[in-house]
């Protein structure tokens, strides 16, 4: 049985009465448009000891640039209903916009150093929207696990970050990239894709995949491996944000081989943006 | 019993296992220096239906600006433990800065328009330190009733706000100003003040008074109460940051009467900075 709970004090009651009879709570923050790669989420929460699953589906405003698709964002909640009650979800938060942003909301969260380089380049106001949502989320919530896709490496860092530093309840996890079967990571904005940038968008993924086999035949330089990454995608994309190597926890960049180095990815198909990457030595092969 | 508490997740634990047995938490947080205003917010706490009062004692060196007094502020650990016993405080959570903001943190809230004037204005990155140790704190304790002393209006304020924006299972509350037989507000920095100084202190509540008594004679020109709190410390202090009647919830300037309005004062004798306020129509006497 999956309900729907709308307001915030609904929910904390809620999951309250489920921490307060001896069970866990385990939260997956979505903008919906929900595919493979959210069920794992879900899946992962169980995973994790989980005994309750809550699922939150919020297009978060605040994360958007003024440039970017938030009115053309695929919103649907029928589907991501149906999806929800087969993969087992117990609650779909789903607030209103005004319900998250009243008259008069004044209060922003921000992680000042991990949110500058790489995305925070190219979206400057991005992570302080997300940080924001993901707070009242967690807020609303109370004491969970909470589980974010690793497709979303920087804002999973990131999270990580604000948790740790503002002495959340929240155990903050990160689950595996789901890709579909010739590679392309799972994402909502796949959507946006035509037959032929779809072909094109395959990529990345070659491009990591390549990364990944130098790695394992014993490459560590990593301006090499970034180069490896990027050959495909300069081809095929019209225009690249970064790819870069950088250190897995920091992200800071790299002048020499780290002992955890992750590869990092944003480039444009037209108007789709896309993003993946690749921790070395840890993840499977693209 | 008092215990003292120094982790934040053995707070989180014992404040879980209160709530778990159906009590409630009240949270009232310091920097310490305790007087009866402080001891006030003890008792409110009980007022207000909590059954265990944790009060946290916490010098936070992020909301001193760098010239203002954080390495001078009074530390008296011993004789507040003593008070907190006296007054039936359950738990005194004493962090340490290490342990507030370890190394590599990073992560602020700020409530954006509400603590621009005033002291804002004064007191540029003050309520942004104080934003940010609260939420803190707040996620240490959980779900709660916080208390705070109203002498810190615009705090009291700007906390509530962010409690309301950030979706917080806070209720926070104001307590009434505790002032000493001749008015003057009680204050930690109170002890700075030298028997000259502490004379002087005075005007201050004489001009609320003279407020207080006009208003309650019928005056509710904005400038005119202003006036009459601004007479007495103009004459007696040394130099003046505000005497300004504001709108009482948004602190926004008047140009008219409002239905619900606040005088709010800080001026300076030497180097000591010290802060009143009167809710015209609600407060005491001062």
């Amino acid at each position: 049985m999956t309900i729907v709970i709308e307001s915030p004090s609904a929910l904390f009651a809620y999951c309250e009465e489920v921490r307060r009879t001896g069970r866990k709570v385990g939260f997956v923050p979505t903008m919906g448009a929900l595919h493979e790669g959210h069920i794992s989420l879900v899946q992962a929460c169980a995973q994790h000891g989980a005994n309750v699953c809550v699922l939150s589906i919020f297009v978060n405003p605040l994360q958007f640039g003024p440039n970017e698709d938030y009115s053309r964002y695929p919103r649907t909640f029928d589907a991501d209903l149906a999806l929800c009650r087969a993969a087992g979800v117990d609650v779909v938060y789903a607030p209103s916009r005004e319900d998250m942003y009243p008259e008069g909301f004044q209060t922003h969260v921000e992680v000042s150093e991990i949110t500058k380089r790489l995305e925070g380049t190219f979206r400057p106001t991005h992570y302080r929207g997300v940080t924001t949502v993901v707070l009242k989320l967690w807020n609303a919530v109370g004491a969970c696990v909470s589980i974010f896709g690793r497709k979303d490496y920087q804002q999973w860092r990131v999270l990580s970050r604000m948790a740790r530093d503002l002495n959340l309840p929240v155990e903050v996890l990160g689950a595996n990239i789901v890709r579909e079967p010739d590679g392309l990571a799972m994402s909502s904005r796949n959507r946006y894709l035509d037959a032929d940038a779809r072909e094109r968008a395959l990529a990345i993924a070659a491009g990591l995949r390549a990364a990944h086999d130098a790695f394992a035949a014993g490459e560590r330089d990593p301006r090499r491996l970034e180069d490896l990454t990027l050959q495909p995608v300069a081809q095929a994309f019209d225009s690249i944000d970064y790819v870069e190597a950088v250190h897995a926890e920091s992200l800071d960049p790299l002048t020499a081989p780290a002992a955890s180095m992750v590869l990092l990815v944003a480039a444009h198909l037209g108007s789709t943006r896309l993003i993946d990457n690749l921790e070395l030595g840890r993840d499977p092969r693209p």
